[in-house]
């Protein structure tokens, strides 16, 4: 970090800036110009707090240099994760696709779900348990039977399950049924969360919160990992930005950056990212061709009723098309797909 | 609300949509133009789920005329709303500041800063005791130690306690000790959250979300208040904007807005709007020139030790100023201020 | 378009706004509900200003239900536009690839960037001759000069030239050398501007404002095209929103969504899009795999000691990279590309 | 300027960047830690170009510590500008109030108009001569003949006029009529215009971009400035977020904020700023307790008749409330009113 003094400052203020800096075990180095001082510090930097140097008398800037993240930093690990999720690994050569409704409603809309997504090649079953809405008067969700149904209808077609957990109490719930716990937009920064995440050995998706910067999403990320769980898989799924013809703006460019500056897998979710059935697949393909370790979709057996975002859900043919062109995308870009 | 039909629409899936809208018991009324009909439907549509209608063959567009919350509205309850913190009206004519560290850190360090907001006018003691921050290797908070310190101090000076929990499982602790509960930015759309705080009876300041509309907003107010608790402050604490010189954009046109849309208080946060200790005061005068009914704000009885956002904290002379300019303000603006 | 009225609006008022409509020659159909009047208007209405309507008396609220523009809308032309410059077409199965350095620099810089982009497959040379930039203090142009060095060398090597005018006084030179003028990101709204560009006969690339709705990109695209100029291409090359880390945010979903309301062209920029190099290769992919018409790519024979952009400017080994994979992307996407 | 060098930097690398910066006249500090070198650069950097040293072959990130303006700086200049519109000074002591129509329509109505915010205590007329609007359908102005209006009007009632010129051929039409002459947001950075203002030595009202930061913004004025013309008034007129309620949000903390980095004046237009009416008022309150120096404010003799931005312009009567609202809060504030 570098810490850049005001031109009136005073040797006295230089020198309480140094000494705080050595404190914390820095290697400290000063540049005196001849109208400001800088002082530059290096080391274990991303334990420090900016914000107390930034209070400090005759103090200009704080600029840090290294990320405030340690173990989801590419620095810390050259090599790509794979995390696997049973016997589906996420961030090798494959692209994973993990596909079904916004809610689970019923045993049977599931099972019809379930069984034409398997049979297109996805390699995970998605479903919400958990509903709660933006308006306290619509569904909120079956709760701990629609886990159990998750699990039945998983298992009749080899599929592994990815779900959300709200907040921590749910989390024993999700770990008992689930092969993945998902952490919604929403809760991305839900530290109380995250840390009890920590403990967990459950994979997790971690979803981008709606205004979370790139730095942000994996300090939340960072908070997991510090309690002990390193299998953590991100998911781009939309921003928020002044157009609202889209639900969110789908930020592509989120999987390459994240992709230098991480070692981690990274999904896309397009029908978040989009909010609209018919941009989907292009965007889709998009992610695929941007980088992205797989897929997050909404497909539906008949998305015209779901209880929940039929709006952005593809039916059943259309999810059959989607799959057809990632099929004919991903050998040209070098990767795999079921 | 009204349904477009595209030009192309059938009379089936004109008859469909109507079929469909008098279901939900509304008055139908239908628009046969030359080139396109429409359909506009009155009644209790902040029941309904707009995506429904959406997804409806040969519909082109869903518009609500009216707002998705009620109990929240100022078409519901024209009259302001008082929210009563023990003795303290928030709502009415008295400007209400709640001051006091972001983090209770001791109760030596509490209690010398309650001292001095409480002799300077301040009705409300504010100060985290739950603090788990952006980095898992940041300090996280005293807890229940903290909201006992809080308390004591406050009981000594005369003030009432506003404190934040973070989930579900520290609502029962806020309630034992606080005055009123704090529901931070980043848990604005935790509904489950949101849910069990519609069952308790303690004030709530539910502070706006970092990238949530004004809609949103009043959206989770209503979700608390369907639950059963109607005590709510609202406080503009900031957005998330492409500037990033200062921390947030404290939004003040939100003031005048909340204010036509709903008959709730509504306070700001200068401290977070801005995260810059020299852009409190002035930002402090906006929000009551713009009609707000108080403020929250961070004051430490030494910010440049403090352990967290001492950046943005006022020095207890700072915040005598504040008052003090505050005191010139609100009678010319009809308001009076302890 | 349709108009709310206020729940206590008068059958004047009501009246009033009929009659208003009625002046506009539209289809007028009034819906009295038990508690609201709604009033729809079918007919021009794109030539309407609707906040005339929504400042008078007892009016709640007024709704657009078709879109502000005619000419650029896909309801007005169903099927796709192909732009011609000179035998390159735009917007049919071959994908367009746009390639150069930012600002020409000289005859032998601009030379040798054109022989390798044009023999790697690019169709058009871009490079700016005329270029103030955000400093006053940097590197502006060559002028005129520049201009001639684009023709001279494109006409060399058989490629077409793109190139900005920055306002309506330059606009004849361009023409006189150009092939295709480009309206840069902080022009889209220079109304002046677009004017006179109606005027013209030269093919157009309208970029996207920074802030810009895709409505108020298309409803630019009509000010060209209302003065008698229909030949527009645009381009998406990123939008501002809160995350910093790249230079803009690439809206993807841009491509599918303009494909869907207009019928015109579009193509993206991806090193401005991004503003680092190392991310142009896979947001090109991206952008083409989303379904875009074609490219515009800064690319430079010695990118690091170029006068401006340097940092998002492909080197031309580099260029060869993406071309290549570009070669093998387009056919399964059912296009083709030289 | 900081140049963080990777880890893996060579010494040659390390030398190269030091030589670059040695060429600029920079004094250079070099900092080697034992995972880093870090470099500093004390001197005149606000003339460099970053990006030409963050290209550089092993540099990491590059960090500017001063600002990239300077005769625009508060570090040039200490004391506030105030900047003479005739007798009118903007700047000072005295809050300074310019009112009138969005566009001048009539002789007529810019009369009525005229004086009665003169009598209400407004020293200037703005309005509109040129006026492309969103829409080419829409009305575009009087042109000539409206700066006629302007002048005439104004002198009979003593005020001074502002007006906006859209682009380089209108400025000596503005210079001829006009006391001030506004550059619009969708001009901030049309830099070929702000060089020609440059030349002239007419007050510039700047007013900020839609999506501009503080930092453009002042690179803006930097523009005007580095050409001979210092007197620049800075107005916020509101940025594009996600919230599309209000037309802008209007970002009060621009004032504080300005008046730290910089000692232009600078004004706020509430109308703009929220596109509602009924907000102007709070929202004006609001800027000026928050150290504006004045205010930009559309009112109109029958502003439901206006052929433009009706929606957010006051009416006569509403006028006198805001001046006389204002003339409650001034002397609290320290400042005078007329």
């Amino acid at each position: 970090m570098v810490v850049a003094m005001e031109q009136w400052a005073t040797e006295e203020q230089i020198a309480a800036v140094i000494a705080r800096l050595q404190e914390h075990k820095l290697d400290v180095h000063r540049s005196t110009g001849t109208s400001r001082t800088v002082i530059g510090a290096i080391g274990e930097t991303h334990m420090l707090d900016l914000q107390a140097f930034e209070v400090m008398p005759g103090v200009a800037e704080v600029v840090r240099i290294s990320e405030p993240y340690k173990l989801a930093s590419r620095t810390f690990k050259r090599e790509d994760s794979i995390v696997h999720v049973g016997d589906v690994p996420i961030g090798g050569k494959e692209i994973v696709v993990i596909a079904g409704p916004c809610s689970v409603e019923s045993l049977d809309q599931t099972r019809r779900t379930a069984e034409r997504v398997a049979a297109a090649g996805a390699r995970m079953l998605r479903g919400g348990a958990f509903k709660p809405r933006t308006s306290p008067y619509s569904f909120s969700g079956l709760g701990e039977e629609g886990l159990e149904i998750l699990r039945t209808v998983a298992d009749e077609f080899g599929l592994k399950v990815a779900t959300e957990a709200m907040d921590r109490t749910q989390i024993d719930a999700v770990v008992a049924y689930a092969d993945m716990l998902q952490v919604g937009a929403r809760n991305m920064q839900n530290f109380t969360f995250l840390r009890e995440l920590g403990k967990t050995r459950i994979p997790i998706m971690l979803k981008r919160g709606l205004s979370a910067t790139y730095e942000e999403w994996l300090m939340s990320a960072e908070y997991i990992m510090a309690g002990g769980n390193h299998d953590i898989v991100l998911c781009e799924r939309g921003i928020r930005t002044f157009e609202t013809y889209t639900r969110n703006t789908l930020d592509i460019a989120a999987i390459p950056v994240i992709k230098k500056l991480s070692h981690l897998p990274i999904i896309a979710d397009p029908s978040h990212g989009t909010g609209r059935r018919d941009k989907v697949i292009p965007m889709a393909r998009a992610a695929i061709a941007a980088g992205a370790d797989g897929l997050l979709v909404e497909a539906h057996v008949d998305p015209d009723h779901a209880f929940s975002d039929g709006v952005q859900t593809l039916n059943l043919d259309q999810f059959d098309e989607l799959m057809g062109q990632l099929r004919l995308i991903t050998p040209v870009l070098g990767r795999t797909i079921r």
